[in-house]
């Protein structure tokens, strides 16, 4: 465990607008990352934005934010405030995080940056109008910050496994394999943008460009939805456990449920993805896969704590995937935490992003992932949309 | 464990054609088959055929066959033969299979059926000439034999994981992710046909369509060669351990290393398939995942004994995928074999498959799996090259 | 996810002692409860107390606390204070948690609960004597707080698997499997009481009791110091991978490195238990499996979010542990945390017990684990003693 | 795979003693060795002797045996018999071995070599008296023969794991959790010697000793019988489901169905062992792990083709256990089978087993397991049975 004495350290004022799932995981962030990393600020959670002022006075007081607004532009305007954390809604993203670079604000965007890649391309563009301010502009692909994720990066970048060949990876969940599910925004093309592309496809093709450092450069695959229409959203929802009605009005589903593609890299590699939210039985399961000349590593959600690691340098008596308890005192983010083998969680890894993330502002900020990114991102999902639309044909991406 | 006594059964004169790798699995399903099952006949290792004198005298000596020959047509002239078990290489397969159909012999052909569709064709014709006449003709899909696989296509058919969704398959091999792995017949398009694709793809299409109980119907996705030239095969390859010289002349790679593909099924679902022999570390792991709206099946041959089953009928505090060490009194040919939870192996395969077809000759044949659905499946192979070709545009199935 | 409004409750002012490992855990507690438990008060880190000033103030800073000192019965005549929280070593257990008792404090103090059943003893003394003044005495076994572990409890006192037949449990760690490892105070038996066999033997021990709802009455076993002599700790071990130097001094270790033992249950469970820290590779690895007469639990922090369980009553096509992702909306704790399927992690049971031992304090109080339980868990520990001095002869328990 | 060619190699004649489920498997393993190995002698199953003549001429007809005799001795006075190949109950085999050695005949035995020492040490005697003859003499532990478990006991001789600390060892099955399992003869004392104890017991104790080369020279345990009294098998068992009647006559179980032990290891290892036939939903699950100075191997019989090896040399970021799919081209046993990745089955052991015992005799006999070695494991079992009648404590070896 680190040992350090955070006061004296400089406050650093964040302001966030949104307080759903993403909203706590991200106030957890804020809350705790001064207590196990050495940072060089000491945030302060000054406000949060919401729409409802009901449920954002309940969240705030929750979360630990010292102030609410309903005008997200008001947090702006403050000058205790250095960070806007947009846990928002996709269609808010672009306004919000352009606004907010253009007040001199660092920026912390969720994924996926933009609901198009045309929104992105703007907020790419405002990020490097204010990069020269020295303001920070990041985006949210928490599971980077995993640390048996980022051990995998690093085996690749030290070139363990040699040159990429192929990439599979996997999303799966299985929220929408009950035709009761009920409508949701995110099941609403205008709000959310896509479906399982853009909510867990996004992760995979990050994870992807992050682990091999290749970018993708085609694609060709197809979306699908099993399920087009469903209930709305019931009052009791808690007492029909989650579900809806079954004689509720049906509303139709405007993205995908399902999508399955194939990518190629820069460096000829190939890769393999599928984002589902109706694999019943897989509650979420991210897997990815990197096979390069020399070696392999094997990520899976469900065994987060490890990464798999095949070397073909081993002996041949020997050679075989050694399971890595990505823990121990020499791995990523491991000094922070606890004795090898005692596990992290799904929320640490906003622990560690928002570490990072301060120190960007800090030193001026050559981490990742960077809005660039996220529009790479966005633009390998708009390539799967079409393909999709061109009957699965290879879709190469826009620059 | 069964306990029988076969003697006083008529004699089943095998003839066999080919002692590769598949002919001494086949040779061991011969011999081992009639002490495990109450087999309708004795079979008898008759008649072996090659092409190379000396190791064909050798194998037989060593796989248990009576006498041998250079001409395999001089098998079906024989009387005390009434099986023609094909273990050739794919080219062959149509011109013998055919050939002994119309001498009124039993056929169990290797998969893939064919190289070609077109042949596969005539071989369905020729079985559907000969079915009249009571005379046998099956492929050698044998992972479907495997207890584990065998149950999931039971439960499926009985309801349990309901209408089907999602089917996710996988065969990873990596003989061929080092770039000295030296040419072979295999990696020769006219004699192999396709590489990944016929030769591994070939059993997870065939595995989907078994367990989901539904055709294919249309196909998107790419082929890739990865490693283009190869060393030619050394004389003394051991040494070498199996690799070609550095310096061999290189030949060229006319087949696929890795094929990667989506299909639609006839009932709407989406399958996502991926053969590759480049996955580095990974020997030979089969995967095949199958979700259903209340229900899911996942079969990973690297657990071979095991099937993990979903049920979402489970109450909610005990919902979660069960390992089903398929091996108990009530599971797939458990009863032949040796007490719950003592593992098959490989090989046992060919000996069910080979005790079915056997029970087929016996009472006229209604069991799987037959040349129709080997045409199927090269159908669905030759979709997929011609997706392949077609900037991976969706191809639907020709019949 | 929770959604509450901790404003308007009141609050409840903590004195830790000790800021070690346990004490940035527990502080993680304090800081973290509050936002994901709807809690009847809201706890403030009042004040830490320890030996080391410098040491101390950095880490009051590092955690959250608002003051310190070195005197940790200052804190007991704070009327800002309503709990001490006691996070030292476990010769220093008796006497802070007797005299914060008796200045009407509530108390939760780590395990083991003390270095000798006598000390414990009178620490259950002065918990009894408070009781009824509505004070609150808890023993800190975190690990029954796994949200995993507490559905295996939930399970079997539901009757899922019968009556209690056998437990077999493991705690395997490796630290000390280099015989450089320094020495420290945990390998000294005047300060830690025992070795493998206090540390980490105390948790499964706590553990199989808490599953089953059974006590142990008799134990068998034996006491193995692998490694009898250790380098003094170096000053720059970090330099040094956290080893001592070859050349250093060597100190005697006076605690057992392993413990292993048999323990009969009151309701006729026999149980094996093994506790170590030589077992090279397994960095934490706690295994609890207890089977019944109808079905089975096991569980493996390996996989610590999941829960393996086996039923009898299932069916015989489809018998199998199942593998229970224990983070579904009705599993223990759940309901505080994310959706289902993002894990949880070692800190997590920090939170969880400080949830329920808040709880106790406003409503009375009938949570566990109580000092008599941790007393009991001494007395085992103490019979294991006994018994490996006496040949590993049976040890019936002292009552 | 091998090739070879095996005709000319002049005949071994066998003679088996019993047909049950080890008679099943040791005749498959004699039809099958010479098929897959390059066996110096062409094995002939010459007679097979039992007591039943019905079951008897059952079971020679379905394992493939040339004749049958109700009198084991006349196996004895056959010129065309080298071998005798003991199947029989426990209590028949110092009586059929002894008179077999001093007759000439080779003698491969079924574990536990006898069911009592006093017994095998007259086995012993008599293998001495018989290799001077050339006369071999082996006892079945088929589970050494198991390539991954050979993999463990090559890597620890190499030095891979470096010195031994700790050995542990369970062997879990549940087919007696039922309480209307039937009375059986491996219930009764007076046929069977012990249950688990020597049943599995005996497997786990010989492999603790195979895999270290270190013999255990005190041990300290516990035996216990659960269910106490069982229904007498039923005629119609199978309609029962295997079970006995409710209202059948209840008859005494005279042996334990649980054996918990540790013990100490010559070189200073410490085991800890279990043996049940209790552990609901564990149907043959036999796992073992050696945990080194430097390294660990683990094996479970539920991964039966993997070996789990863990290297204290790999460096600080990679190190984990690895697991090796023990079929790669140099690993034990695997040039005789199937390409690396395809598995092998519980009854490859015996093929590998018998492949052994045949090279023995051709050249000589250095190979093991020995009848001393055999004579060792009784050794052990009985001091666990004089350690649990004296309340569990330390019995040493006697030799």
């Amino acid at each position: 465990m680190l040992t350090f004495d955070p006061s004296g350290k400089p406050e650093l004022g964040i302001g966030m607008v949104g307080h759903g799932f993403m909203g706590a995981a991200h106030s957890h962030g804020w809350r705790s990352a001064p207590h196990f990393f050495d940072l060089p600020f000491r945030p302060k959670l000054v406000a949060l934005a919401g729409r409802s002022p009901a449920a954002l006075e309940r969240a705030a007081a929750q979360y630990g934010w010292a102030s609410t607004t309903t005008d997200w532009r008001s947090l702006l305007e403050r000058d205790d405030i250095q960070v806007i954390d947009i846990c928002a809604q996709g269609d808010a993203h672009a306004e919000i995080a352009i606004a907010a670079l253009e007040a001199g604000k660092h920026v912390l965007c969720e994924k996926p940056l933009a609901n198009t890649a045309a929104e992105a391309e703007t907020m790419v563009a405002a990020a490097a109008a204010a990069a020269p301010h020295g303001v920070i502009a990041r985006v949210g692909f928490t599971y980077r910050f995993v640390p048996a994720v980022w051990l995998a990066h690093d085996l690749i970048a030290q070139g363990r496994i040699g040159a990429i060949r192929q990439v599979r990876a996997q999303y799966l969940q299985d929220w929408l394999a009950d035709d009761l599910t009920p409508m949701s925004w995110r099941l609403d093309k205008a709000q959310a943008g896509s479906g399982a592309l853009g909510d867990i496809g996004a992760h995979i093709v990050d994870l992807a460009q992050f682990l091999t450092g290749e970018q993708i450069t085609a694609v060709a695959g197809s979306l699908h939805t099993f399920v087009t229409h469903r209930p709305a959203a019931s009052e009791n929802a808690r007492a029909l456990g989650g579900r809806g009605a079954e004689d509720a009005p049906k509303l139709p589903v405007t993205v995908d449920d399902t999508a399955v593609f194939t990518a190629r890299f820069e460096g000829g590699a190939l890769g393999t993805f599928e984002a589902t939210r109706m694999a019943t039985g897989r509650r979420n399961v991210l897997r990815i896969e990197v096979n390069g000349t020399t070696g392999s590593v094997a990520f899976d959600y469900d065994d987060s704590s490890a990464l798999q690691y095949y070397s073909a340098a081993d002996d041949s008596l020997t050679q075989g995937f050694r399971r890595i308890h990505a823990t121990g005192p020499d791995h990523p983010f491991a000094e922070a935490w606890w004795p090898a083998g005692h596990g992290l969680g799904y929320d640490h890894g906003f622990v560690h992003e928002i570490a990072r993330f301060v120190d960007d502002i800090a030193d001026g900020g050559s981490r990742t992932p960077t809005f660039s990114e996220g529009l790479h991102v966005q633009r390998v999902l708009e390539a799967v949309e079409r393909s999709s639309a061109d009957e699965s044909r290879w879709s190469a991406l826009a620059f």
